[in-house]
């Protein structure tokens, strides 16, 4: 697959900032930015060496008007991003001379960029594998430190690395097989197909290891859906400004959607907790003190993570009851707040309610038992394992559902060799398993799937 | 003046973009890229040459974890925005891996700039006078082309060489009249004197020339605030949605104050329509269609520019009559909607409430009279004289005060002389002036007013 044609794009945020830049790439890429770039001393696009910048103004050869002033960076492929001839056009962050510029880049030959082309064209040119292409969207939307870290982790190669390395073993064992199609002893087959069965149960444990870090891994991605329930003034909103206060992460505006969408994030250790809805902090608080059961029960359906407040200076109301019986089957953690007022609350009435939900107490109003919250939740979503805080993990539903496809035709390999089948149903099942493995990596995979992914990409990338 | 620290901030729009810039300037500026840059091939920021991109990471000395995959740019002073060594680093446009990459330039030696701080540097090392470092704002500010032309212009000295041709002339007047303070024969200082009143006349027909672009360069600039009046259903918001689709202006968001403060702008071939409000153009339209008399009132004190719908299908009602006299003094077009429908509008008494007033007859619904009104309006801005859609404007308060009270002295200077008044007196006048003049490009300006300028640009700039 070779891209022939040249695109072009705003590749900075929309908005207005000191600095806005124009990508081009493609074969035409140097040529288109001739015709408008006019360096100082004269100097043209095609002069300026690879990996430099030259100071000059984008002219409209229609009638010579000065667009901007710029930088303009040239990259030679295959030292780029996407490994073909890319220019950057480095122009004041405005948007009227960066859509001018833009569509300047058009007028002359470039095509308007689809969303995630440029990495798209990244990965067709052998730069990227797939996952590491998803990584980059991943970097880009990061919530917290740990989410970024798993993202760069990515995106060098810490679970391509692991597929491959799996797709190797799995290959070697194709290769055993064969060998004793040709040689069709049926010794040497038996022989053989034990090996494969040894080598795939131990394959079977890391695809399980992995596996588990899916939820993990969607988690710092994406963050853990939390709902901070409880009966009027029980400190709902109090919670959420408390851990908002001290560990509000980054706000991001999600483009392309409504302007109004904005999330926030509260970032404990890393992991970042988005609070039930996307209207912005303010109307969150109201949402929070008004909701009533029923919209708590929607809400207990989709959520990650319930937290349940508790007034531990009233008896349990009616309320309390009927939420306190929706926990079940479902994480959460029962807080009894205002611990620093006279108790009233009857504790071993609440146990009576819950199964294996932890119950913790606190006091908003004194900041008591917050840092204890925080390690309970960050422990939830760790699992425990703290070796999983660093290198591969599956990020998104597309890696998980890969490797547990995966997983069943290594299942299935088991079962075959269980069966005395011969040699070369087995290679079917351990094929299988390698084709999906090699999904997940792009290396197998069809042009529809790759679409799908770099569409889910933002402009310019 | 010269500034030692090094300063440093993100000089992409923020939000979500492919690529995101931490830019520093100053003389650490280097020295701290070499702490956390780690090129390929182990090179350092210190081993890439001036105007140079290099490709590598960013890595956390604290702990030694990537932070992202970059692009470093090393400008080294003069060759540089600032005139002091620049390093740009090309990270991925996230607001996570942005602010850690902020945050490690901090920890490390910078500073983070103030809005304004890269280009007031570049201001005070003599790259930029201060009328063209007021360009760049307007440049990244511009709502059409034809403001942005109007911004590149100043930006390359079309405003800054009129006046420094002004003050030239003015020193020269000052050192003949010095000549004459020496030789203090009354004779020659007589004739110098009429010399230099004649020169100044002819000066103050320039400024008066300039200051006829007052109006222009503002609403180039800031756009030119209309106001739709009518009474229900006489097509108010179909105007709106009429210029709207056609000639439908960039949206900013206006950074730094209320995220909801979105202006729409109407682009008539470069000028700037603002209409009405702030609220969005959705609201803006609701809020046309139910303007009582009484609001009505409000905005005719307060916009530039007044468009009056009146129903040519029924007769002049009592809130027409009341908004027509409203319009005296004004500037404002009276529109003569619905011509399609048959005539019950009598015009000679429309007349009867006017002056001066434009009428026009227009059907939104029908697209006609569309082209004439937008004719109209740009008559109106250019002031008919072609030649102002070129060159100098005083875009700005700021420029157009100073430019006034330079005016003012130079004609105290003609009064001075027509009084008899010695030459050292003249020359006190002929000072000032130079000095208002001078203001202006930051000849001679004080430290709060250069302040108070760059506070007003954006963060990163």
């Amino acid at each position: 697959m070779f891209v022939e044609d040249t695109i072009s794009t705003i590749a900075t945020a929309p908005g207005e900032g000191a600095i806005g830049i124009i990508r081009m790439s493609g074969s035409l890429t140097i040529k288109i930015a001739e015709t408008f770039f006019r360096g100082i001393n004269g100097k043209s696009a095609r002069q300026i060496a690879s990996q430099q910048v030259a100071y000059g103004h984008i002219i409209d050869p229609d009638n010579g008007q000065v667009i901007d002033e710029v930088l303009l960076l040239v990259m030679h492929g295959p030292k780029s991003y996407t490994r073909e001839d890319v220019v950057e056009i480095h122009c004041h962050g405005g948007p009227v001379p960066m859509k001018k510029i833009l569509a300047l880049t058009l007028q002359y030959g470039a095509r308007l960029s689809e969303p995630g082309e440029f990495t798209k064209r990244a990965f067709l040119n052998g730069r990227l594998d797939l996952s590491q292409a998803e990584a980059v969207m991943d970097i880009i939307r990061a919530k917290t430190d740990a989410s970024l870290r798993m993202a760069v982790g990515h995106l060098s190669g810490a679970l391509s690395d692991q597929i491959r390395k799996m797709r190797y073993e799995i290959l070697r064992m194709i290769a055993n097989l064969e060998a004793t199609i040709d040689f069709p002893e049926e010794d040497i087959e038996v022989l053989a197909a034990q090996d494969v069965r040894a080598a795939v149960v131990l394959l079977l444990a890391d695809v399980n290891h992995l596996l588990l870090t899916k939820e993990t891994g969607r988690i710092l991605r994406e963050g853990l859906e939390t709902v901070i329930l409880g009966k009027p003034n029980v400190g709902k909103s109090s919670l959420l400004n408390a851990l908002l206060k001290e560990k509000r992460a980054i706000v991001t505006d999600i483009p392309g959607t409504t302007r109004d969408v904005i999330e926030e994030f509260v970032n404990l250790s890393g992991v970042p907790l988005k609070i039930v809805d996307t209207a912005g902090i303010r109307e969150t608080s109201d949402i929070i003190e008004q909701m009533g059961v029923e919209k708590a029960k929607e809400f207990v359906v989709t959520a990650d993570l319930i937290l349940l407040l508790l007034d531990a200076s009233l008896p349990l109301s009616a309320e309390d009851r009927e939420v306190l019986t929706m926990l079940s089957g479902k994480q959460a953690i029962v807080l009894v707040n205002k611990t620093d007022l006279p108790v009233l609350l009857n504790l071993d009435e609440v146990y009576t309610y819950i199964a294996d939900t932890k119950v913790l107490k606190i006091s908003v109003m004194e900041g008591t038992g917050l840092p204890e919250l925080e390690q309970m939740i960050v422990d939830m979503v760790y699992g425990g394992e703290i070796a999983q805080k660093e290198g591969a993990f599956l990020t998104n539903l597309r890696q998980a559902n890969l490797l547990e496809q995966a997983k069943y035709h290594l299942e299935a390999t088991v079962a075959t060799i269980d069966e005395g089948m011969p040699s070369d149903c087995i290679v079917i099942d351990l094929k299988e398993s390698w084709d999906k493995l090699g999904e997940i990596t792009g290396d197998t995979v069809g042009e529809d799937i790759i679409d799908q992914i770099f569409t889910q990409f933002c402009i310019g990338k």
